[in-house]
């Protein structure tokens, strides 16, 4: 997706704002240095000179990493990496809109689906569970339809490495595939999730990023369906949890939220994770 | 997300980055220069030149539009806008991606769920579609469940407007719903489709996106599902389509691809639509 370069000289914040188009359109994705040479018609150390600027412009409103790789293989790419403090500020501006008690439907569910399929808020909670998995750099992300879909996909984004979409039940259409059986923990039944064979690679890291986590039985399918494909699990992050039942059936994960219920006021009772506030305090 | 200006002055770059960060990463949604002016401790002659600079460099690029509204509820937004040649080089690429052999599926179905979940093509995907969908003015992108999730939010998030995903069948989860019957162009049977009530607003301009598109029911069923809504399908766009039926149930509608099928060679036989073609040749 780049240009060739045009008539005419370009001034310093001109090559500063069509970098920062190309590293902001793909974060995670390494560019070398000299695409930009190539593109902008300027040297190497008038790049390097310029992309400063932009890391000491981001840093000094907390927009992110510019980060620079040095090497025969390095180059320049964008990291979102929100800080805990705006996480913090992110997830309780979307409690509060999960508060509102018309959210609240039959059976204690909450209504959650405009807020998380809203691009203004999923991309940032996309970028806020790749600055809590940044170690874990995953080759692909993965959900199970269909609510979770939106956040998976704008974590995949932050990170550059596709979405893979488990389905529920067995789809004829998608190929050769692999299907596990798991507990269902808001129904307690036992259902199945089908992946096609092509879908992952032997090998491959995975994250697995879902809406909502009560039992952890999907999650636990998860790392069932992973031993087949022989990839591996690096991380699972979950938008909200419930605190009851206590046991999970997995052991590690993250959530960004806690949903406690309705009390018997009608009030809905969702905060910050643990997660999120113990990271917040911590810087 | 704005944050408040920091010690010591910034140069012209620095402002023109930080004032690039805000517009790429909210398509569509328009700033006022206040904010700016705020933000970067600039005069709002300095910010309407950095602007100036900006769009100057983006034009050249060919990387979106600048657009600068004036007036009391006036402001600046970043339209994506690929140009139609642009769409075209993206389609062609996505097209040959979808020809290699291995995508033919039992049934001459074709795998493309890794490509179109895959950001790197879902987001420039998304913004074709927004290019041919500038004048309908969406209030909101809607799709169907599963695979037409990612290219619809993508959309969404270049339209900066929430996704609306209808799901197949009823769903007791989302609360009071409205569900249709409508004909399902593959599998020739009557089927239904559910939306809770909650999800669109009467008066409502909806622009549906899918992954595919045969014999245009689920599209009949959107038009269906829409009137008891009381909202207004305001554009239909679909990444897929096949020549066979040629009588579509729908009028208008935009695709990307034509999909033939396989021919005796065992050849895909997938190309740029005429719409992106005629687009692209009529500039």
């Amino acid at each position: 997706m780049v240009e060739r370069r045009r008539e005419g000289r370009l001034r310093r914040g001109e090559r500063m704002v069509v970098m920062a188009h190309h590293l902001l359109n793909a974060p995670h994705r390494l560019f070398s240095l000299g695409t930009f040479v190539e593109l902008l018609g300027a040297a190497k150390s008038t790049i390097s000179e310029d992309l400063g600027f932009m890391r000491q412009a981001f840093d000094r409103f907390q927009l992110g990493k510019v980060e620079t790789l040095a090497g025969a293989a390095g180059g320049v790419r964008y990291l979102p990496s929100p800080q805990r403090d705006r996480i913090r500020t992110l997830v309780e501006d979307a409690c509060a809109r999960l508060r509102d008690p018309s959210r609240v439907l039959p059976g204690g569910f909450l209504y959650t689906a405009d807020l998380i399929s809203t691009p203004s808020y999923a991309g940032p909670l996309g970028e806020a569970f790749a600055a809590f998995f940044e170690d874990s750099r995953p080759d692909v992300v993965l959900t199970m339809e269909v609510k979770g879909i939106p956040l998976a996909l704008m974590t995949a984004r932050a990170f550059d490495v596709p979405l893979v979409t488990i389905r529920r039940g067995t789809h004829a259409t998608d190929g050769p595939a692999v299907s596990v059986n798991y507990l269902s923990g808001s129904s307690r039944t036992v259902q199945s999730m089908t992946l096609p064979l092509r879908a992952i690679s032997p090998g491959a890291r995975v994250l697995f990023i879902d809406d909502f986590l009560r039992g952890g039985g999907t999650a636990r399918g998860v790392y069932d369906l992973m031993r087949e494909f022989r990839a591996d699990v690096a991380g699972i992050g979950v938008l909200i949890e419930t605190p009851s039942p206590r046991e999970k059936m997995i052991d590690r994960y993250i959530s960004l939220m806690h949903f406690q219920g309705v009390n018997e006021k009608g009030e809905v009772q969702i905060a910050p994770s643990r997660f999120v506030l113990e990271a917040a305090s911590a810087r």
